[in-house]
């Protein structure tokens, strides 16, 4: 199979460094064709600007949407973009590798998200009526594609707990997973994380090879995160608010689970 | 008072940038002092790099939490980013003004944060014992000041509700509320959203107006969200989970606001 990891860490002498070089070699190992997008090596310019959209008109003011929408219909994006878009179709599964900052991913990161996911790719797919909602929320471009977190934290796993201080990890990755790898289409599987990366021994990093490995193995295979699709009957249409006798009279991110 | 608007959108002729000229101009006439970081304007930087560093070793691997930390103490630090912490410094409250992109902040917005939270400024400050942990969440450099985030989404308001497809809003913006302003130190206010931008009639428009004068009035007496303190009772240390008696069986992010 294919596999695009697109990786944001400024420093190759890295523990991250070194997760993406057993990742790669892993992955080949089994036979499978893997792309790193490393990029601060490709110095990726991170803004959204009116230099993505090649034949806009610069005297009118930038809609960033409509700007994209075109772009993308009439092959007239930046390149970098473009590339990276070839990418996502190529792979049938998806690394985002990353050091967590601020409780978010770097900058960089963010930005190859803001600007590959043009609109007719990432989102304004598909049509709206009273029965469907757009492909988005489990259908869209990358449906049929898998999609997985690599993220280190420096803080402890305690912290990131169900009721530890800087909220729980799976909601903080909520935006990303839901937001940015479900919307359009991806199924996203649990995230490999790992913790406390200032005070990691020679056991636990090789503890941490062995389950790193372990996923890899299995990225095939590991049930993904069982989001409600949106066109599925669950959300009502166009209020997009889940229907009222699913996970009744609760509120927060868990509900948009289909086994909750 | 002293007010600093961060804002990113690259198009001025937005209503983004309608906003914040409005913004600047209702702060003004009430007497406070306003700087506006313009981040496009100024093409800020996104990414952390070397050249972040200015006296640091290029022969030795990039640590970037040391790096950070030493360049701080020794004013060794990119002037871009001195630049903003002294603003910082100087403002008694901070708007953070973006579209949300993607469930969260424009990259050029989150490289700000990632290039200007340094070391010793926003994270690692304050001592660790069997008492405290830290000066965060609550303590630390901007203890005291208030921030605000200004924020413009294209989907419908109904989309972000408590049970709306794409997540209740303020857990979408619990990284930023929690993690990047509480955590230093700012007491947070409740979010100015604007939804479904590109249906904005002039009614609307005006009615918008009216009510962001009205938050931007009482930006220095409009109470914060009630999140816990860290280091006052109610997580226990090191382990930073709450205590089981508070929010008691309860999971998710609501647990840590003081009132729930």
């Amino acid at each position: 199979m294919n596999v695009l990891i697109v990786y944001a860490h400024p420093e190759p002498r890295s523990l991250n460094g070194a997760l993406r070089d057993f990742a790669v070699q892993r992955l080949r190992r089994a036979g499978h064709d893997v792309i790193v997008s490393d990029l601060y090596a490709m110095g990726w310019q991170p803004s959204i600007t009116d230099a993505d959209f090649l034949d806009r008109d610069a005297s009118q003011p930038l809609k960033i949407e409509a700007a994209s929408e075109h772009a993308f219909a009439s092959s007239t994006q930046s390149s970098d973009i473009a590339e990276e878009q070839r990418k996502l179709l190529w792979a049938d599964a998806l690394i985002l590798q990353f050091p967590m900052w601020w409780f978010a991913m770097p900058a960089i990161m963010k930005g190859w998200v803001d600007r590959v996911y043009a609109y007719g790719f990432a989102y304004g797919v598909g049509e709206h009526s009273d029965r469907r909602w757009g492909d988005r929320y489990g259908e869209g471009t990358f449906k049929g594609k898998r999609a997985m977190l690599m993220v280190t934290a420096g803080g402890w796993e305690s912290h990131y707990s169900a009721r530890g201080v800087n909220g729980r990890m799976e909601d903080l990755l909520f935006p990303i997973h839901h937001g940015i790898l479900y919307y359009p289409g991806f199924d996203v599987l649990p995230p490999f994380v790992i913790y406390r990366t200032s005070r990691l021994d020679q056991a636990r990093y090789r503890a941490t090879l062995e389950a790193l490995g372990e996923r890899l193995d299995t990225l095939f295979e590991t049930a993904p995160i069982p989001y409600r699709m949106q066109n599925g009957g669950d959300y009502e249409i166009p209020s997009m608010v889940l229907e009222p006798g699913l996970s009744a009279g609760r509120e927060g991110l868990d509900i948009h689970l289909a086994d909750k």
